[in-house]
């Protein structure tokens, strides 16, 4: 509900400029990416859904499709969802974005857990969470079979001879699985990263397994040090089981970074944040996200028992967080507002100088790589951090003055992968 | 082709500032709007496909996009398949580029006639021609819906109050039909064009009912002015049936202009493009584009029967071509580089003030309303045409000298849609 605090931008969300300005502003500040966020519907199962909730946005591969033109170096991060996409047509989206923007695209890919979302695409309701996954992972195959389906050396455009390709380095995929036929190949040459980006959020065992299968950035959910660490070996078994190296993979937790010079400052900034949002919509929020109707408890009295984690098909990321939280005997109201303020996002307030000590505790001990940075009042809680924690981290060496050269996956120090269609021929050359 | 060409450019295709410094020019001569055209799929179902033609391009919308960013004034036209789409999905897409751009979105909407674009989503070949056509139809009811779905007032951003938006003016579309269901309310503003413009370019009988009914602009294919005005008038006789008025249509021929100084200077540049272009790709083509595999005919022989039109799968509008030519005895090599030397577009050739003479007459009969000028070898046709004939236009007072303000449908002269929820308010209120 930040959108109604008097420094908040209005109409001016739904066009590119303030987008762009955002977007310069975090290049001066020599950020690896920006990340947008998204479903696929608008959230009103409630009434105060569509009344108070800032459901209407720009679809995430337009807005950062057009700031790929106006920005040189930083990394683009989509939001799109395997449950209600073709893979052909998103494959060739993300594969012709990273052409357009020299290297610089990734997908955060997505499940998309509400009701709202289903029934916007043939569906009676949200499908099955193992469904969404099977589902999430099958797509991932193929689109990353479609990215390599052609080699990195396929186009010729020999005008001499008349071969615009070499026919022997384009391939069919031919894709037959439980969700998808897609025979290939792209239309879109192979992307300069090899695949784009892959980033996936989920940490429910269906997630982190998708995650370290498939993922090169996984945005995490991470509450201390120790939690990191922990999180991290768990990370890191499963990596083993996929045959991947933990340096192939970066853990990201969420942050909602909040600069005051002082905690009564902070606890002010919260506080007024706090006046913002209505019982009503938090309380709303928290029935959609813990798949009941709270509407009739008392907003004060104790939660009724949540659903069970493993037949509940809605975001289970959430649903565990509410869980947490009423193993403390909060009210409804109490984890409402929680829930509402910062979701499942871990605070980290404080003067410059503190959030900087914060930051690098985590970082140090290896319990994360970095941080996807959230930001309650925009553009100005980030132009607060830029201007005063980025240098701070400058300072320490540990945070780049200057963006490297190469593609988004060469500034993460995370490999190119190999085309699947080239290695099994030199595999069957060696062999032979 | 003509990518064979010593001056066509090589792999700059697959970056932006090549298409970049096209729209620039474009923009500079004050064009109406960039087209961009689409497959899903590459022609591979005959070998030469791959290896000889120029499969593989940037998608559309992305291309587009991204341009939207670095252009003022230009319309900005992607191709987009109703065959291989999902609505919520592409009707999305498209709200949010004419957000970012201004009011500058237009979809040419196509249904897909390739064999291979079928097998990249799921199905076995290419589905039935009546059945490509219900979906699109049923398509832009859906999408339409959507882009009314928020009304223009909806978005209220009110912080005192803390209303986003007025749930009164954001509804659900509530579909269910044939091919689709989709709910809604989509999860975009109202885009500033009321709905971007709608392209059409069919010419089969279903092609142009779903263009009159549904479309604002239809590229045809006209040959002459007679041929252009009997075309318009079976046009309007088709708008009336939907209640349209003949000027809320433009119907635009895809034309093939080439300066030069003389008839033999045409002759010349048009036979050395002829040179890149093998025998086997051309037959190769016409193989597909006709749905016979001509690979063991005589080249020099006639072609054998054509498909019958009304059980046709495939392009009715390319074989219809096909089908003029072989009623002038051509052979199948001649046929053949017929069309694959300029498709289904007339060519217009000459010096500019030629150019000029031929473009103002079929304009000044009410024939056309503007033109799709396509161009054999970009950049260099394109900027001949840019130099010498745009201002050739001008002078006569027949072409902008600079961009009037507003929409691609304020330039083009095309009501903005009425809201149909509005409406229906409005209405309701005005009964009772």
């Amino acid at each position: 509900m930040s959108w109604r605090h008097p420094r908040a931008p209005f109409a001016e969300i739904f066009g590119l400029d303030y987008y762009r300005r955002l977007a310069e502003s975090a290049e001066r500040a020599k950020l690896d990416a920006i990340f947008v966020a998204d479903h696929v519907a608008i959230w009103d199962s409630v009434e105060s859904g569509v009344a108070h909730y800032a459901n209407a946005r720009l679809e995430p591969l337009t807005l950062l499709t057009a700031l790929s033109a106006v920005t040189k170096h930083i990394g683009l991060i989509a939001t799109a969802s395997s449950s209600y996409y073709e893979p052909y047509n998103l494959a060739r989206l993300f594969a012709s974005l990273d052409h357009v923007s020299n290297g610089r695209a990734a997908w955060n890919v997505v499940t998309s857990a509400m009701d709202e979302e289903a029934l916007n695409f043939g569906r009676d309701g949200n499908i099955e969470h193992g469904f969404r996954y099977a589902r999430a992972g099958e797509f991932l195959d193929i689109a990353t079979a479609l990215w390599d389906s052609w080699e990195d050396d396929a186009v010729l455009i020999d005008k001499e001879t008349g071969y615009f390709a070499d026919p022997d380095r384009v391939h069919r995929v031919d894709h037959t699985g439980q969700h998808f036929r897609v025979r290939g190949p792209l239309n879109v040459p192979r992307p300069p990263q090899g695949h784009p980006l892959i980033v996936q959020a989920g940490s429910s065992e269906a997630g982190k397994n998708l995650a370290t299968r498939y993922a090169d950035v996984h945005f995490a959910i991470i509450r201390s040090n120790e939690d990191g660490l922990r999180y991290r070996a768990d990370i890191n078994a499963r990596l083993k089981k996929f045959g991947r190296e933990p340096e192939s993979f970066k853990i990201l937790p969420g942050i909602l970074p909040i600069v005051a010079s002082s905690a009564d400052e902070a606890t002010e900034k919260q506080a007024f944040l706090d006046t913002l949002l209505p019982d009503r919509v938090a309380i709303d929020l928290l029935s959609s996200w813990a798949g009941l109707d709270l509407s009739a408890y008392p907003p004060d009295g104790p939660l009724p028992a949540l659903p069970d984690e493993s037949t509940f098909n809605g975001g289970r990321t959430s649903l565990n967080r509410v869980k947490d939280w009423t193993e403390q005997n909060l009210s409804i109201r109490e984890i409402a507002r929680k829930l509402a303020n910062t979701g499942s996002v871990h605070p980290v307030t404080g003067t410059p100088s503190q959030i900087a000590d914060q930051l690098e505790a985590w970082f140090v001990t290896g319990a994360v790589d970095g941080y996807n940075l959230m930001f309650p009042l925009l553009p100005e809680d980030w132009v607060n951090f830029a201007e005063q924690v980025v240098p701070e981290l400058q300072r320490r060496g540990l945070f780049r003055q200057e963006y490297e050269p190469g593609t988004l996956r060469d500034r993460l120090g995370l490999p190119r992968p190999a085309n699947r269609f080239a290695t099994a021929r030199d595999t069957h050359r060696a062999a032979s």
